[in-house]
């Protein structure tokens, strides 16, 4: 026997996504991924509901699911219904949740139970990264809807729609993140909302409603879920706490008839979500996550203000984009030279990560001059210098902010 | 709109697995599943270290994969690797290991990382159900290979490779768990891991190492690790908590070289396993990890003596088995006229349930009137009267044990 290194790549399938890379740490400047401000993670609140959890309960963890069986704790699960009643409007019980390992698992768990290579999605025609690589990674068709300032465009979805069915497809679901949309921050109306559900019961499309952001809104109001307006049922709904509680716990959930939570839970083969983490939110947000959420947004928002501060300072009218009315991320149109994906690489190499627009889209070149900046987890220092660095980077890279424009702007 | 239902029956794709059933809490006499002992948690220990490490780091939270990045919280890396060393001679870095949901995202991972459709895998013909099924779903041809007192024969496993090479066959992995095998309890010497290895290297085949009950060995003596033998690195090796701390932590852990651990990590897209289970772990497991498992094993021998005690009364002869060195299970042997996927219906309804062998075992004759049986979660005295009424129920169903049998051998 040599000692030769074992070589596995004879043995790998095709289609394998490229290998990670070693990780090398965040940027200086991170406005990428949907962290949070580590200071508004209620670390006493959680320190207090994980004492008294444990000494209550710790001894259930002997068993796979606690003692609630495989939807998921079942304390979390009667939270998260009475949360959906009260702010989203949604009517739904404790058995109506599946707990699942982050929204990210949500996806999958939707995708596996109704996607199959060569069938057809719709989706926004900006959307959240995560999902679109999934699709893809499936060999799926995604078709993108365009959006305006409010949200999905329900005249190009009520033409697409037609035009599928002439062509005698049935798409799978209908995509959307229509409360603090991902990447572009819209919210979509109520009008909207029961024209999309129109347009589902007339095409038997089932919606997919993501709202992992719906409970960062300034103002705290938001219309009802789309899942809440529907009367037949055809709505699935996922949540998330990433966003409102801390993203390195990963607990999310799945609100949809038994007919697809059966074939879910039939597909969620990890023997349960993290117990202690479950148990951990059910007992702090129960009596906090209403008082919680409103501080967390006040902070969100004023980092917001000082991103939007330091790109007016910064690249003046060359920064195109909308004040949104909550969440943790700004869609940030160029001018049409400058090309997203080569300023990612020079500006990475500044130490200043961000988003390029083409991976956030299904149209690469409408997406090309726009970037997603998230401003939850860099401090407001951050921000300003983080923003100044990159506005050099883009400067140099592709003759944007003009110097003299920017200077006679603000001087 | 009309408010009937929404049918997602025709949305559905082909090859779904079974929608799941409602669940309806655990049967009294419950034999089944990997759950411990609800005593042996170390509910005190985990709350000091929850309390000290949220403390300290508790805002790291607001950061996905927290600062360590997406291979898992490099502190619980430290210990795995040091603790590797220490119980199993597995020479590995932080570095070398990924933190996953629970060595079942471990076995996905690989799954996902080497293996197609049409693919050939080598298996240990008893095994874990939940491998199985896996492989069945994704359309894997499993050759199992038989088992005697001391695990997987080398015998065989030499003739099936050598066959398969004949039909010029590579299979893409031997997976084996060989360090208390699932079910058969047996541990492989380390001649015979030699063996394994010699093989693997002869063939190119790599070996998939799964050790996740490798703690739990009565007398704490365990052969080295296969991968800790490897002079190639052909090895992937994984682990978990699930059954040393407790299995409603979801965290397990994968050894492998870099070419397959870059491979899984593009194929994690989950954001990161749970951060709070993996630091509570790694602040409980540092100092206390060594002096818990003894006592945690002590425990679940006495249970087991319990087990084979209930047996010997209640089926005298009619149960055979061998006292596993470790573990949570007993793999018993009941007369060939019992069929236990009958049996299991039987006794469930009795209250007791039960993992029937035909769905642990690629020879489903062979194991036709065999039965897993775990002890480590019900008490001593749910062991005696359940394993009391599977008896009534066998003897009823089945006319064994007989009653002037036993009767005669215990009056």
């Amino acid at each position: 026997m040599t000692s030769a290194t074992f070589d596995f790549a004879p043995l790998l399938p095709a289609g394998l996504p490229a290998p990670a890379a070693k990780w090398t740490g965040l940027a200086k400047y991170s406005f990428i991924g949907g962290n949070n401000d580590a200071d508004q993670v209620p670390v006493e609140g959680l320190i207090d509901a994980v004492n008294a959890v444990l000494k209550r309960e710790g001894k259930t963890l002997a068993t796979y699911g606690l003692a609630s069986g495989p939807q998921g704790y079942r304390p979390l699960r009667e939270f998260i219904s009475a949360k959906l009643k009260r702010d989203a409007g949604i009517n739904c019980t404790a058995d109506d949740i599946l707990i699942v390992s982050g929204s990210l698992q949500a996806l999958d768990l939707v995708n596996q139970s109704l996607l199959t290579r060569g069938d057809t999605v719709i989706i926004e025609q900006e959307t959240y990264q995560g999902s679109l690589n999934r699709l893809t990674r499936l060999g799926v068709n995604v078709v993108g809807i365009p959006l305006d300032q409010d949200g999905m465009r329900m005249d190009a979805l009520a033409s697409v729609l037609a035009d599928l069915k002439r062509r005698s497809v049935t798409p799978k679901y209908i995509y959307t993140i229509p409360t603090v949309q991902n990447p572009t921050g819209t919210i979509l109306p109520e009008v909207r909302r029961a024209e999309l559900l129109r347009l589902s019961q007339e095409y038997g499309v089932p919606v997919f409603e993501d709202d992992c952001y719906a409970d960062l809104i300034w103002d705290g109001k938001r219309p009802p879920a789309i899942h809440a307006m529907s009367k037949t049922g055809g709505v699935i709904h996922i949540g998330s706490f990433s966003k409102s509680i801390a993203p390195a716990l990963r607990v999310g959930y799945i609100v949809a008839p038994w007919q697809m939570l059966s074939r879910m839970l039939a597909l969620k083969t990890d023997a349960g979500s993290g117990a202690l983490e479950q148990m951990v939110l059910a007992e702090y947000c129960a009596p906090h996550f209403a008082s919680h959420v409103p501080k967390l947004t006040r902070g969100l928002r004023a980092k917001l203000d000082t991103l939007m501060e330091a790109l007016n300072e910064q690249f003046g009218t060359a920064a195109e984009f909308c004040d949104p009315k909550g969440g943790i991320f700004l869609w940030v149109k160029l001018p049409d030279n400058v090309d997203t994906l080569k300023l990612y690489q020079a500006a990475l190499a500044a130490g200043v990560a961000i988003n390029p627009g083409p991976e956030w889209s299904t149209d690469k070149a409408y997406a090309g001059s726009r970037l997603r900046l998230c401003f939850a987890s860099p401090s407001h220092e951050q921000i300003r210098e983080g923003v100044a660095v990159l506005a050099d980077v883009c400067r140099r890279e592709f003759g944007v902010p003009a110097r003299s424009a920017n200077v006679e702007k603000r001087a």
